[in-house]
């Protein structure tokens, strides 16, 4: 009833097709990917709603960074030989790289080239978005093997007041209280942090619009991190302060290894209890504070803001070696990770539709026997197969909700989900 | 000053008088019992009212069941050898057995025979209330071992319109707020899950009585499980609501191994505190959740009705093997362990009795060596034998009751009561 | 900038002067020590206020002893050798001993003198107050090597009506809510467990005198242990019930071997969870609940009375082997233990002047970077230097105090201190 299928391949290719995307935290990455994006949550007949704010804007403490757009980068040697070149891995540039172009020595080189010396093979993914600089990234082992001499350092690249893009697209409900789901678009090629993120979420719109009679108002958000999500809040503050009851950014949610959740700054939201109530019956799940945080759950809880939101991960972000290198590409994401994320937020989603205080309408036990819910022989043993069930009734007492009852009970909240249908239909459940 | 004697083998005796009983949800075999129990505790001039209620009444979302008559059940094979007779062991009979008389062969023996093949030496107890079937238990070795061939299956029995037996008996305190312990009255011959809790709830209404100048009322039960107790809360349930302070359902009480409490749903009432702060000071105990709930507790907590109600067992039903079998006999009970539990409802009584908020009516620590209180020579080691009543009035200042300073200090509820006879005795309390 | 020098050793010296005097809870002893006291804080200008209460005047439950002098006290045998004299060590002669001077066989002799069987090298030290005895303390080993024989048994003392000695000081500060610190002088030569307390209150006096801008006022007191702590709340507590939000007292504060809190009644008060905050990052700690209390901790928590007042110890009394004895001298206290007492109570002090509900004035995370209190390069593993300051800013939101947020973020609150200096010079707090 609450099967999917193939979603994950569909998920994976749509990932493959904006991974090669150079992006930054404005230009004409983010477009470009938003228009792929587009198109696949077309075949719906749904649309985002894209946004540009102008460079210069004030945006809380912040203020909209000038449009950066890279033609091409590239270091060569005194033979004309390419060392690197960003068409061939657009992490070879450092992010927002003003434009240079001159012969350095080697020494001089290697004054602007960032490398992660623990992982000597690979890229490392570096940015400066608030001070202008140039530089490139490349792998250490490349960088010390390079022999003395002249090189050709070019970036052609142009900063300009231009506009910060960001996405966003409603589908309503039968009540005005929110869920959001958040990810973001400005990382170059890295595929769990960044690609699987707006990929999911996508196939996640076309799942909540296919729900027939929704209870909740669904808000689906892409911004740049950090600047866009306060951007993003600077201008719907008000209303997800009135409105929303639960929020999750999604990140790294390609692999298939761990479910992780990234706790509010106070662990005390709906949000966290109903992530928490799924993932807690999956095989390897692990619990982090919002000590650990680093997306955009850090503008939803913010001083001020408060809002309900947790974050949603396989493998958090930091937590897996290939985490902002040239290593994290599709070969770490796979479709039967972003099936089981996409399975994972489907349940959630079930389940926060169904969330109640549920109340029996009868005083003591339900005769269960009279309705064909309960075996009609009393024998030691006989009686586990509707334990849940009893169990679910003795709490449904108005006091608690749905999570609140796996809670005590020790049953995953999604297996409750079909008890509360048998018991609907026989009309056990109070009117509230 | 709170002990007792011999109150054992009188409480042994008597469930041994109630244990040959064939038993049912209704029927001759509970006014049998009820005649018996009544007779002792006429001893002390005291009488239980009875109830019938007839089959058919509506009783919250069940009916009164039919009143089961059995006269006779037993199987003979082709030569008039009896197999097994009800006469040596009335669990021979499935519960509410409808009449049959008919001879059958080896295989449509074994459809209505029930065993219990991980026990295969005991005759399992088994009923069938709510659908109407005949059949027969037996251990499983009698039934492996029967040759091939035709036997006669006899169940002398009638449903017919009677009526469900209850008693009920409330002794008045000083005070309207109301103290319950109930037990049931349903099960056949066996000792500790059925015959151990009514004869102690008879032993502690004897107490009661003795107690002069209670403050509260206490109000005994016995009925059938589950539909008993359904049908008393059915008249009773507005008046409990808002008298009961803590109620104790007593089921396995005979025997000597454990001592355990199944709290009430939220674990969270004056019962809960009550018992537990008692029993934690045994040799053993164990402390269960309301989800391995099993008796009357399950209808005095559920939704809507939400009583402060917990189970007292020496060791759990279903936490024995015997449970629910045949080897549940006289043998599994014993004088000690009803003395045990005798002693613990005592001081749980007494407790009860004399729980209060106290408070101290003096600033600072009071000077307990003017009167006598305390050593008059002060060298390290010398006080610890003042500790508990010192501990006592440090937290003595009117947030807590008796439960929860002797949670707090560590001392056993029922050895503060000497204490507080002192401290009364020395009038530092202040009047509430 | 919160650093001090020096003053261990001054601490040490000042406790090595009042460590030879034979104080009692009244007496000349105690005005020897005060008048030493007051030499030192007079160095900065200030003067304790000294309180004397009559002998037989009522203090709540109790009545003031009378006053007890002691002019000598020794045992001498046959020969006229002195077998023991207070005039080697105080702690020979039992404290309150009335007048004695006769002759008696050393199996009377035994009936009067008390020992330390457990240490048999040590004199313990033992009181009478509250009952009228004479008596004497030696070693286990040197009463047991007595010959038999007469003994010469003198005590020239005296118990007369005259009164009882306190001293108190204030500082007042911005606000008139109250910081408590108060210790004791009633035991005669004892080094950790008396002498410590009174020399590093002395100390703290004059830090606390050298805060310019003061928020809190500050209260000193020093009494003779319990008769003193209750005839000060019998003249203080309405004023100290409406004033004091945190109240330490000093005990055992000279050893360097462990940090100690002894809670209060519930460990819920300002006083629990802040000098908690502070200890928990010394190396070595210890928590230990008001079931261990001993010092005049029981009077302010005593029931009707219910301050928010802690004891801070290094080892706690009665965790060293050497407490109550006459090992309990200047070896087992040193400069470096009070230099780190001391320490640690400034800690505490600043802590509690700069603790508020702190909130940031922006709404989502501030930008660090234009104020340059981020890195400029975002690179993995580059930001962990920062992660205080945006943690402390993460929990700024108006619900914590510093104590809080230091508890949930896992820094010690006295780290924390330059961090809201940074933050408050950069305006990044709403007034409040």
């Amino acid at each position: 009833m609450y099967s999917v299928d193939d979603k994950g391949k569909e998920i994976y290719d749509l990932a493959e097709k904006i991974f090669p995307i150079c992006r930054s935290v404005t230009g004409k990455g983010v477009r470009d990917t938003l228009d792929i994006l587009q198109d696949y949550i077309n075949q719906d007949g749904l649309r985002f709603e894209i946004r540009e704010v102008p460079s210069g804007t004030q945006v809380f403490d912040w203020t909209i960074p000038k449009e950066w757009e890279i033609r091409s980068a590239y270091i060569e040697d005194e033979n004309g030989n390419k060392i690197i070149d960003m068409k061939n891995n657009n992490l070879h540039v450092l992010g927002y790289s003003v434009p240079v172009d001159k012969w350095v020595t080697l020494d001089e080189l290697k004054e602007v080239v960032y490398t992660q010396p623990d992982q000597p093979d690979v890229i490392p993914y570096v940015t400066s978005y608030y001070k202008e600089r140039y530089g490139f990234c490349m792998s250490a082992n490349q960088l010390n093997s390079l022999p003395e001499g002249k090189y050709h350092i070019v970036v052609d690249s142009e900063l300009f007041d231009g506009s910060l893009t960001y996405a966003e697209l409603v589908l309503e409900g039968r009540t005005k209280e929110e869920i959001l789901l958040s990810s973001y678009t400005c990382h170059p090629s890295m595929a769990n942090n960044e690609c699987s993120g707006p990929s999911l979420l996508c196939a996640l719109i076309k799942y909540v619009n296919s729900l027939k009679d929704r209870k909740y108002t669904y808000r689906f958000v892409l911004n740049p991190e950090t600047i866009g999500a306060i951007t993003y809040l600077s201008k719907n503050m008000d209303h997800l302060k009135k409105n929303l009851i639960a929020g999750i950014v999604l990140s790294c949610v390609g692999d298939d290894m761990d479910y992780s959740i990234i706790h509010s700054k106070y662990a005390d939201t709906i949000a966290d209890k109903s992530l928490a109530s799924i993932l807690k019956h999956k095989d390897k799940y692990t619990e982090y504070s919002f000590l650990t945080r680093g997306s955009d759950e850090r503008q939803y809880n913010a001083p001020g803001i408060d809002l309900p939101v947790v974050v949603f991960c396989r493998t958090k972000f930091g937590e897996f070696p290939e985490y902002h290198t040239s290593a994290d590409n599709m070969d770490l994401v796979s479709p039967e990770g972003f099936q089981n994320s996409y399975d994972t937020l489907v349940q959630w989603i079930n389940c926060m539709e169904k969330n109640e205080k549920y109340v029996i309408n009868v005083f003591g036990e339900p005769q269960l026997g009279k309705r064909n819910l309960y075996p009609t022989v009393s024998q030691k043993g006989a009686h586990s197969g509707v334990m849940a069930m009893r169990d679910f009734i003795a709490y449904a007492d108005g006091r608690n909700d749905l999570f609140d009852i796996s809670e005590i009970i020790g049953v995953a909240p999604y297996d409750l989900l079909p008890i509360i249908d048998q018991l609907k239909e026989k009309e056990l459940f109070k009117e509230v």
